[in-house]
């Protein structure tokens, strides 16, 4: 286990219109301050534990090794669901146990990740809101780490975090790899769960053909819709200057279906 | 009074569209390139000083303590109206006298506070535009405090600062308080000026019966309203995993009633 | 040429409802842990290079020397066009060579600035993307030219960066200047390309006129129009407390006319 830095990433459905989210940095700043803090998005749809879990698990291997990832998109606050503290070989997530952070775990690995039951309040704010973990809970928590507190001071371990049934992609006999859509981002971009295939390939997507997965939007004229890789290293449909969730009328969901190529 | 740490906050109703914040950050950095900056909230509704003064008050305390506190929402810059630096005994806040920190003042209590009418250029941007003295005025004055100048070199003491007729809640002959909604955060929840009472106590808003203060969302099921005690201590009504304004077509301004519970 | 300071800003079409800015500063601060970043705005308009350009235009000034600006509209990513960093005598730049460092190069004057077309794929993200060059390429370049890597050992020097031909304004026989709306900000205030001239002026806005250049708002009626010296020092057509593209019902390309007054 790497030890902890300094770094703090938030991903949240708080949205920015609030002070929700400046009030966490507000509580860590008070613990650590030195902390130092990065938004990775507020505006994970609101509710949508598995919307947050595909969104954070495409960004987190862009920070440095010992992050500390608070993620709250937390349906349940005040009920019984329980707060966490996650390890892996490479950084540490905080937040509700309830299905965000099983892409993290399984990309982790078996064996390779740890996770406690934070039951400590004595690394909590003083007085915990039932509406507000995130300020009251998991930024206290997450600052605390920063300083190098141990995380077997902060609650006892547990093997069984809620892991979200997420969608995965099948294989048909031909070959051919059937997925879909995960997430739409701000562009319009329609992202799958599906990674490349090793050889040449082409794409549908609700039985429209795309042709040939692109290696770049210049591929194709402006106003095209073309098939390529995206920067978390899936599958995504986009339109070149243009919006593919609009063009196509699709979105979550949508089935995507990638064929070998006869070359 | 304790000293100015080197955190500012802030509060603006300028969006982040614009580069206003953003020029805001750079002239205080070129004045302390040590100073931290963290984003209260930049979507107070525009022009609304009422709006932005409680805001504020609901979120300035999750901070450290000699947090400097920049907050413009100032339909009237360049016009008469003063720039104010006020110290309380715990926090510093940089802005127009306009009201916005009436709650702040307020909140204080007598003889806790002190106002600085802001009127020595030295501490201000070399050229003031008559538009934008959030960077030019209010940024270089926090920076400045920040590095440990004096309030009393920066401007005089006043004592007048504008306050606000904000609304408050009565009580009623048969124990019952009457409140209203004072802001509606973007989850749709309506937050009101009502603190809850010490015993059992129900809800109504305008007319319709939300029965017991609940404790947490979890106590009703998904798509139900429910009176709670939110973030920030105020009584406010919810929809668990929905949006009270669009569920009650209600605003700022709807009249909230807490009745003691007969037990 | 100043030395690159530590600090970072950034502008981007990306908007902050992806991780993409996250991603870029997580990127930035695994090469950095020193490194301080401020978001300029993420919100210029999509795939706009000319609109970028002037907004980044108008909010550079306002950072210390040493400044690494971070610009990211880039319809062309992954096609033909060079990834380049600029340098003038003040400020470094780094992104796409679309014309959005135009203004920059033609500010800076002739002979005071110079370019490097950034192809040494050392200093870049170990696995590029063809679609997010913003965190593979432009990111790791400004965090390690913030360490002090001289531009030299990034790339070659060229001396034919892109340039937009933007809108300048123009003079009449009778000493008028018409100019444009340039950028509508999220006020609704129509941005000019004129700046204010030396003696007593009108404006006019498609023809209607909105009488002498005001100093403030304070000048004018609530609700009524008015033209002045916005903060970035062009002229721009405001509604006091209100939204002039919204009242005037005009955008960008707006014909404006200063006249000389007669005293």
């Amino acid at each position: 286990m790497i030890p902890a830095n300094s770094l703090v990433a938030l991903l949240t459905d708080f949205g920015l219109q609030d002070t929700y989210v400046g009030q966490m940095k507000g509580v860590m700043l008070s613990i650590n301050p030195a902390l130092r803090v990065v938004d990775l998005t507020h505006y994970v749809p609101r509710h949508n534990v598995a919307a947050g879990a595909f969104i954070l698990s495409t960004a987190y291997r862009s920070f440095p090794l010992g992050t500390i990832f608070v993620a709250v998109v937390d349906p349940g606050v005040g009920g019984s669901r329980r707060p966490v503290l996650i390890a892996t070989e490479e950084y540490y997530f905080v937040g509700p146990d309830n299905g965000l952070f099983t892409l993290i775990v399984l990309e982790a690995g078996p064996g390779r990740w740890k996770v406690w039951h934070l039951d400590e309040p004595r690394w909590w704010r003083s007085s915990v809101s039932r509406t507000f973990h995130g300020r009251d809970i998991f930024a206290p928590v997450a600052a605390w780490l920063s300083t190098g507190i141990a995380p077997d001071r902060m609650g006892k371990p547990i093997s069984d975090p809620v892991l979200l049934d997420l969608p995965l992609p099948h294989t048909l006999a031909d070959g051919s790899v059937v997925g879909q859509v995960i997430h739409v981002d701000s562009f319009g971009n329609l992202i799958t769960n599906l990674r490349p295939p090793e050889g040449p390939a082409s794409v549908e997507i609700e039985g429209r053909v795309l042709g040939r997965l692109r290696s770049s939007y210049s591929e194709v004229d402006v106003g095209q819709p073309l098939a390529l890789v995206g920067s978390a290293g899936f599958i995504e449909i986009a339109v070149r200057e243009g919006d593919a969730a609009r063009y196509f009328q699709l979105s979550v969901g949508a089935k995507v279906v990638v064929r070998p190529a006869i070359t």
